[in-house]
């Protein structure tokens, strides 16, 4: 495992981001965050994917074959970690102009590849004790699904505990509709049937929330994507988060709320845990 | 009128940003724009005392020595234009680590200087056609009232329209409520009464919207600060936008709804035009 970080910005090995750049100014930017396996992006074209479909969004433009150039660059300078994180982030260039009204879709590209410890076997067997978030997420359909960077109540939810205790929170969006968890999608266990909350007014869709979707598709189970209220939490029989780092985490209590049963949870990780584990 | 850039940053001419930096990255910054005439900067004050609520708000340390220090050094470095703007955000460092949690309440500071040209009389004078964004903002307590660089939908609301044709365009809340202009704060005068909108779901309280009710309250006008529903504008006799570069602009038009009233915006505008066009 190699602790060093590499970086790219615009192609070049730079520890600098141009003064002018709208991501640092108004948060007019997206990323990605991609773990690595022995020098290999686990999910590459889906994080990809997701990018381009931020960029549409935003009127950026993805610059899809810098970006494979730099990721190939990173990778093979980089010694083939057993894990990494790859940070992809992309940021709209002033072009001189001043104020909110964007002038171009070019890019500033930044990539930054550390190695990182294996994801917590600990939590993936046994379950973590999470918390409802007091700060909730800013509710609006604008800006809602895609991976941007204007994550301060992310930030502020982090800060409410600490992480050793409470590895991760519960968030609520304004109107106190159940939305993710602080850097990770949600899911829970109705009846046999599995749920997770739609993500139009806030949240990030989540490339192993799709990833799970499709494999209880494949394996059969009832799934619905829908509005989640609060108390769906008391009538759930399991709970779990999950992304592309950690891989998938039960809930064994949210505060005072236990959950006893981890059986669709289970399901879900073994056909999923090569990807961390093996 | 300069229209040379002067920047320091952390208190050093650099056109760089560390690019570790909790801002670009995550949003994790705060910004002011302040206007400067003959080498003064207009309500100092206000802005920094602005700054250090929105710090205490994100647990960020108010580096306010460090700040007049770089301002002193920026404005005694630069030809005194006759307009010129002060951008200053800090942005809060990383400390190392990756991830939402905040490990410090360490800023980068960034301050930039440049001439721009006087704000536009014939706006103030004739007043503007403006229009309802299609954008509406995020809307969560944690985050309103403070001049966060959160700002991704001030940024879609500005690429709506041609900034030549419409100025300034009024956003509405994901709920629907009245908020503010794309970057501005927005009064109405309804009956005899001065309205602005309350700032404590989404909006950011402006220096200027401060000083318009002050100066309100001292000419005896009623005023008050509350939820703003759309269909109020039907009712408002005036409408007007502020901000620190703009001053006042009255609003002849929004869309298809006409004002033809500007008595109290004037008187209003009569009192504060020295600021800006003495």
């Amino acid at each position: 495992m190699t602790s060093r970080r590499a970086i790219l910005c615009n192609g070049e090995a730079t520890a600098q981001l141009p003064v002018d750049d709208r991501g640092a100014a108004l948060g007019d930017g997206l990323f990605e965050t991609i773990l690595v396996r022995l020098g290999q992006c686990i999910w590459l074209d889906e994080h990809l994917t997701r990018l381009a479909g931020g960029c549409t969004r935003l009127g950026l433009d993805f610059p899809r074959r810098e970006l494979e150039r730099d990721i190939a660059a990173l990778l093979g300078n980089s010694p083939a970690a057993d894990y990494a994180v790859l940070r992809i982030s992309l940021s709209r260039k002033s072009a001189g102009l001043r104020g909110y009204a964007p002038a171009t879709g070019d890019c500033n590209r930044l990539l930054q590849i550390a190695g990182t410890p294996a994801p917590n076997h600990d939590h993936w067997r046994s379950g973590i004790h999470s918390y409802l978030c007091k700060t909730r997420l800013p509710e609006g359909a604008a800006t809602a699904g895609i991976k941007h960077n204007n994550r301060l109540a992310h930030v502020m939810a982090r800060a409410e505990r600490p992480v050793t205790d409470f590895p991760e929170g519960l968030m609520l969006s304004h109107n106190g509709l159940v939305i993710e968890g602080v850097s990770s999608n949600v899911f829970l266990v109705v009846g046999s049937t599995l749920v997770t909350p739609a993500l139009d007014t806030a949240g990030v869709v989540g490339v192993v929330r799709q990833k799970i979707l499709a494999q209880a598709q494949s394996l059969g189970m009832p799934q619905v994507v829908r509005r989640v209220e609060l108390p769906e939490l008391y009538r759930a029989q399991e709970m779990f988060f999950c992304n592309s780092l950690i891989g998938i985490w039960p809930v064994r209590a949210l505060d005072c709320l236990r959950f006893s049963s981890f059986e669709l949870t289970r399901k879900l990780q073994s056909q999923l845990e090569a990807v961390w584990y093996a």
